[in-house]
């Protein structure tokens, strides 16, 4: 199983809704932000790089289960992982749980596909990004 | 067939990422105002007298499919329709389509559950909601 | 005086807060949308002949007073314009008011400065530009 | 003078615009959660005890000055302080520093009006309030 990793996060005021419980599409600007900081700190391939090299990811598609909410005050953990590999998309798992009680409050994927940052076109994912992504579990 | 119903919007500038592109997370409060738009003008039902009836709707599940992206100077219709509804739940689906070209550019599907306002616990859908959800397309 | 041009909106439900009320925040998001759609629509110079000519706005400072709040529900008319032309940059005013009403919710201003893109240096505003913003009310 | 506080936090990548700069309304964010945060932390009157007291805080007026840009990136310190306390009022200054730098981006006020949460009223700011927003600088 490839290796899972974390990024903390608070949940902030602006981020509730009238409910008191986190906006559905913040979720995933949660995650967007712990792949982004994920990408640098953990895979060793930061964002810009992939832009130096002419290429973007674009998402292809996302599923989410919302099973406990979460809310203002809330510090929380956002697990992702590599799921599969293909010639030009990655799937990526994530989930998040709250920090206190590192509980799963969410589950859910995305795909995303590397692309010409120039065309837009899908791009095949050379062996060195294959090879970052490719670390396990210990 | 359950009847569909359209909501136009546009993109606002603050919606659009690095790259021109509106940002994943807001497709979903695209459809969060379809929907809410669409319950007080379509089905004869608004937020509101969910809220008066001690009722609110959460959001279990959704999935979206991002086939073609949308840009700041797009203007979008998003129609959703009732796919399915259970005792407790309905499930929801959609498709973004710009309205120039009436090209579909992404599609999904949401699963709410009916919740007691105060409780949070999932509800009996009522038999007058029932109705009005059950309009058929012409 | 400057003409003052209105664009119309509708508040959409993630704008509100935990007590039913726009986001202060969002306010921002609503008057740059106002200034977009204004640009092309109502000055004939849309955002993207300025990037076109290597050109971009940068704002300056703002100041906002929140008089009367916001509700989900309700639509809002933006209405702004220049109070004063400088070498380099523009005073911009702006008033929210309820489209039922009429009765102003919102006032303020920002000072939108013209940048180089490339550099984003502050550039002299060319005259033809000057000129399409000068347009006086009736 | 009154006691600054500081909070950090990261630029998520939903956050940037089409020139990779912070959004001029995500400023107001932060600083909503700085002293979001900081109420519990620094002041020891977390913002539910207020609710629990029957009171809420809304914002009157804001005004800003960016002087250089974010990206997306930056570590960021919120720093704010209590410039004034009026009797129902407080006015609320804040600057945002890049943590790397320590250097000044952005400069800014709020004023803020104690309410009734229950008929949205001002209300005179009670006594032990006043003291715990009295700390003064070391």
């Amino acid at each position: 199983m490839r290796k899972k990793f974390d990024t903390e996060m608070s949940v902030r005021p602006h981020e509730v809704d009238l409910n008191g419980h986190v906006h559905q599409s913040v979720y995933f600007d949660y995650v967007l932000f712990a792949r982004w900081d994920q990408m640098g700190r953990c895979y060793k391939m930061p964002m810009e790089e992939f832009f130096k090299r002419g290429y973007s990811w674009t998402t292809q598609s996302a599923r989410i289960e919302f099973q406990k909410p979460l809310y203002l005050g809330d510090t929380i953990i956002v697990r992702t992982w590599i799921e599969e590999i293909k010639q030009k998309s990655v799937r990526v798992r994530f989930q998040i749980l709250k920090k206190k009680t590192e509980k799963i409050t969410t589950e859910g994927e995305l795909v995303y596909v590397l692309i010409s940052a120039k065309t837009g076109r899908p791009e095949i994912i050379p062996e060195d990004i294959l090879e970052k992504y490719s670390v396990q579990q210990d």
